[in-house]
C-alpha cells in the first residue's frame, strides 16, 4: 500500500507516525497511508515566511500569473489520469472527476489571466490618490501590499483538485506563500497534484507546501502576519476561528463552511416554460452531483403550496432516474459518499429529517452490499417554517422540499431561518418579485442566483463556483469570502493608507 | 451627584445598581455616577433590529447623511459647552477638547457629504456588472447590502466624541442601527453627546441607543448579522474576539488596539529644512497630545545614531516647555491622564522602560499634589532592538527614543519589531529612501505619513485621523479596520454577488 507524502521544507517526506488509511469508497478497499508525524511545523511555517515569501515578493503579478498558468497546464496535460484517481479514490463519476479538475484548472486560469492584467506590478493600488492638504500638494493613496507570512488553507475532501487550487491560486497570486492541508478521505488526488506541481512547476522555493495528514501544532505557531482559510464543518470553522493563539494574535481567518443552500420556485413560472425545466434539471443536478457533497449542494425547495404535489412528483421521477453505483461504470450517475464516516452521518440525518418530514424518495438504507452508497432523497415538509429543516447541513445527497405561499418575502423569510448561506437560487419571469426576493435574501447570502426565461438557455449551474464572483456567506456558512477576481486577494494582503507628498505617491 | 443615563429602548434609564463614580481627573472630585443594572440587553438588540434597522435601511444615503449632518449641527452648536465637559471631565485641555470634538463634527460632516454623493441609493454596488455566459445575457454584478442586526461598538475612554462617532457615522450611514458603549472614565461628554443626538436630531427609533456603564451580557444574545467593533486594548480586543458566542455565530468582530506608533528620521534630513522642524513639531505633539493617551500617538522615535544625542537634546528641551497643569489654565500645554488607573499603569511603564534604558526627562514622580498628572517622559535606550520597548504600549506622554544605523530597511525591521501598528512616520527627503521605508512597514501598518520638504508646509500630523484613508492595522493593533471613505462602511455591509440576467441586474 502506498504512503503518501508531504512536500515540507523542500522535500518530500513520506507518512510516518500513527497511520490513517485512505480507502476507495466504492470498494471498501484500502489504497494508501497518511500520516504527518515527525514533521516540524514551527520549521515549515518558518521555511514559508523566510524562503517562499520573499521569493514570490519579488515577482510580479505577471510573473505569479505564469506559475498559476503552469499548474493549470502540469495538471491538464495528466488529466485522464487524475480523473482515475478521483474516480478510485473519490468514488466521484467521471462527470464529478472532471468537475472537480477542470474546476481547479479553470480557476487557475482566470487567475493567471488576472496576473498577466495587473502586469509588472508587486502589490497593488486601491483606489486613487486624493487630496487631503489645502492643495493636492499633500495626498493619500491606499495600496495593497502581500502579507509577510504564510496562508495555510485547511481545505475539505470534497473537492481535493479545486478546492485546494481556488484557495492557492488566489494567495500565490496575492503574494504570499502557501501551506496546503487536504481533506484526508480523499488525500490521495491532491497529492497526486501536488506531485505535478513540485515537479513540473518552477515554483520559488517555500512558496507550496503540503501536508498530507494532521497538522500537528501548526496553529500554535501562526503569528499576526499569517492567515488561516477553512473549508469544513461549521463546528471545526468555529474552533479554529477561537483557537486561543489565532485570537491572541489577531490572525486573520476565513472559514467557508455549512450551507443549506435554497432553490426556490416562484408562483409566476409556468410549469411548460424554460425555466421551469432548468429549475427540475439544476435542482436535480445540485442534489445528485458529487453525490451531494458539495458546499453549493441544494438543500432546501421552495415551492408554492398549490405546486407542491407536482413539482414533488417530478422531482421524485427525475430522481428514480438517477443510476446509483460504481462510478467507473459509464452508465453511473451517483457514485457513493467519500468515506464511511460520511455515509453514517448522512444516515443518521435522513433519520431525523423523516420524523420532521414524508420521505417522498431515498431514505437511509444502504443501497449496495459494498460500498458508501446511499439514495437520492427528497423529503417534504409539512410546513416551510418546520426548524428541523433550517439547522443542520446533511451532506450528501438529500433535500427537503418546503411548501410557502409564492409571497417573495415569505419565501426570503424562510431561506434566511438558514441563518447565512453560499448561495440561494430563484426562478421567475417576474423581475419585480425577483428584486425583492434577492434584497430580501442577499444580507443572509454570499450569492444569489437568479433564473428567468431571458437567460435560462446560457445560465450556468447555482451550484457553479466561478472565479469572478464572491463564494462564501455570512453566518452558518462561516462569515467568509473567497474568489471574486481581484476581490479574492484582498484577504492575502494588507491594506495601508499611504499619506505624502503627491508628487511621490504617483510613482507608487 | 449626576446619575448618568443610557438611552435603550426609545427612553432614557438613569444609572441603577451597583454604581461607578466618574471623576475630574485633575481635582479627584466625583462628578457623576455610572451603572446599567437592570437593563434587559437582549431586549436592546431586539429593538435595535426590529425598530432601527427597517427605518434605517428603507432611508436613502442622501436621507441618512442628512441625519449625520444633523448630529454634527447639534453638536456644532453646543460645541462651548461639550469643550468644557470635556476639560472637567476628561482633564484635556482647550485644545485636546477640540482635537476630539471637532473630530467628531468634522467625520460626521465627511460622511454627511459621502451620503449626499451616494444619493438616492439604498445599498451599493462593488463593482460592474461582467459577462459569466457565452454573451453578456448571462451576467454577475455584486451589491454591498445593509447588515440585519445591531453594530454594537465598544468605545474607548480617550476620544468620546470622536470615537464613537467615527463609529457612528460609518454605521448609521451603511444603514445599521447602533448600540454606542462609551469607555467609563469620560462617558460624561458621551452621555452630554448622546442627549443631544437624542434630543435635536430626528434619527428612527432605535437606531441610536446608547449604554453608560457594563454591557452586561450583550455579547451572549449577540447572532450572525450583528457586528461588534471595539476599540481599546489588545487584551480585550482578545477577550472579545474568542467570545464563545461571537465564534459560534461568526459575528464579525473589529478591533482597533495597542500601537507602539513610530517616527524615523533618515539620515539625509538636514537639522536646518523644514522637515526637521515638522519631525521635532509632530513628534512632541504626538507625544503630549491629549497627554499621549491617542492610539496614534508616538510611541518609538527612530533616529541615526550619530543624531540621536542632538534629537535627544532638542526633544528635552522642547518637552520642558509643556506646562502640565490644570487644563482649564489657559498656559497649560498637557493636562491629566484619564483616571488613576490609566495613572497607575502609566507610571509603572515608565518605571520598565527606565530599566531597559536611560530616562532623558520625565519619570514616574508626581507632578503635583492632587491630580492624575505624569511628566512628558523621554527614555533613550541603548539598542534599537531592544525588546522591552518593541512589545508594550506606555498610554501616557512617553516615548523611547532609539538609534538605528540610518538604513531604510533597517529602520523598517525595528519599526516591525511592534508587531503591528495604527500609524508609522517617516522624515526624509530622500524619495527613494522614503518608497523603500514605507513598502517595507506597510504589511504591518495601516497607515504610512511621510514626510518631506515638498509637503512640510501643507501636511496634517500623522497622529491626525482623517475620514478618507483607513484606520486600522494588524497583529498588536488588533488586524482591523475603519473608515477610509466608502471602505468604512464595508464592515456594516454584506458583499453579495448576484448572478442573471444582464437587463435585470442592470436595474440593481
Amino acid at each position: 500500500m502506498e504512503r503518501l507524502e508531504s512536500y515540507v521544507l523542500g522535500r518530500w517526506q513520506p507518512a510516518a507516525g500513527e497511520l490513517a488509511t485512505v480507502v476507495d469508497p466504492t470498494h471498501e478497499t484500502p489504497l494508501g497511508q497518511v500520516g504527518s508525524h515527525g514533521i516540524d511545523f514551527q520549521a515549515v511555517l518558518a521555511y514559508g515566511r523566510e524562503k517562499g515569501g520573499p521569493a514570490l515578493r519579488a515577482l510580479t503579478f505577471a510573473e505569479r500569473g505564469k506559475l498559476l498558468a503552469g499548474i493549470a497546464a502540469a495538471i491538464h496535460e495528466k488529466r485522464d489520469e487524475l480523473i482515475d484517481v478521483s474516480i478510485q479514490s473519490g468514488g466521484t463519476t467521471r462527470g464529478d472527476a472532471k468537475f472537480d479538475i477542470d474546476g481547479a484548472i479553470g480557476t487557475l486560469t482566470y487567475y493567471a489571466g488576472l496576473g498577466e492584467k495587473l502586469g509588472s506590478r508587486t502589490y497593488l493600488l486601491d483606489g486613487d490618490v486624493v487630496q487631503l492638504g489645502r492643495t493636492p500638494r499633500f495626498s493619500g493613496l491606499h495600496v495593497r501590499v502581500p502579507r509577510r507570512g504564510v496562508a495555510v488553507h485547511v481545505n475539505a475532501f470534497n473537492f481535493p483538485a479545486w478546492g485546494m487550487m481556488e484557495k492557492a491560486a488566489c494567495a500565490l497570486l496575492a503574494g504570499m506563500p502557501v501551506l496546503e492541508k487536504p481533506g484526508t478521505p480523499t488525500a490521495l488526488l491532491a497529492w497526486r497534484i501536488a506531485r505535478l506541481v513540485i515537479e513540473k512547476v518552477k515554483l520559488p522555493d517555500g512558496a507550496f507546501q503540503v501536508v498530507i495528514g494532521s497538522l500537528g501544532d501548526t496553529l500554535d505557531h501562526m503569528g499576526p502576519q499569517d492567515v488561516l482559510a477553512f473549508t469544513g464543518s461549521s463546528a471545526t470553522g468555529a474552533k479554529l476561528r477561537g483557537h486561543p493563539n489565532l485570537v491572541r494574535h489577531n490572525v486573520r481567518v476565513n472559514v467557508e463552511a455549512d450551507s443549506l443552500n435554497a432553490a426556490v420556485l416562484a408562483p409566476d413560472v409556468d410549469t411548460g416554460s424554460e425555466t421551469f425545466g432548468l429549475f427540475l434539471n439544476n435542482v436535480v443536478t445540485d442534489m445528485t452531483q458529487k453525490t451531494g457533497q458539495k458546499c453549493t449542494a441544494v438543500r432546501r425547495i421552495l415551492v408554492p403550496s398549490d405546486a407542491l404535489n407536482s413539482v414533488r412528483d417530478e422531482l421524485v421521477a427525475a430522481l428514480a432516474r438517477i443510476v446509483v453505483g460504481d462510478p467507473a461504470d459509464k452508465l453511473t450517475r451517483m457514485g457513493p459518499l467519500a468515506s464511511k464516516s460520511q455515509l453514517d452521518e448522512v444516515r443518521a440525518g435522513i433519520e431525523r429529517f423523516a420524523q420532521s418530514g414524508t420521505l417522498a424518495c431515498g431514505g437511509s438504507k444502504p443501497v449496495h452490499a459494498k460500498g458508501y452508497f446511499v439514495a437520492p432523497t427528497l423529503v417534504v415538509a409539512r410546513d416551510g417554517r418546520e426548524p428541523a429543516f433550517h439547522r443542520e447541513e446533511v451532506f450528501g445527497p438529500v433535500a427537503v422540499l418546503l411548501p410557502y405561499s409564492g409571497d417573495a418575502r415569505e419565501a426570503a423569510a424562510i431561506v434566511n431561518l438558514g441563518g447565512g448561506g453560499l448561495v440561494c437560487s430563484a426562478y421567475s419571469n417576474d423581475a419585480a418579485w425577483s428584486t425583492t426576493f434577492a434584497l430580501e435574501v442577499a444580507p443572509w447570502h454570499g450569492r444569489v442566483w437568479l433564473a428567468s426565461d431571458k437567460s435560462a438557455e446560457q445560465s450556468l449551474a447555482p451550484g457553479m463556483v466561478l472565479p469572478q464572483m464572491v463564494h462564501g456567506g455570512p453566518g452558518r456558512a462561516g462569515g467568509g469570502e473567497e474568489l471574486g477576481a481581484e476581490r479574492g486577494l484582498a484577504f492575502y494582503q494588507q491594506r495601508t493608507a499611504i499619506q505624502g507628498f503627491q508628487g511621490h505617491l504617483q510613482t507608487l
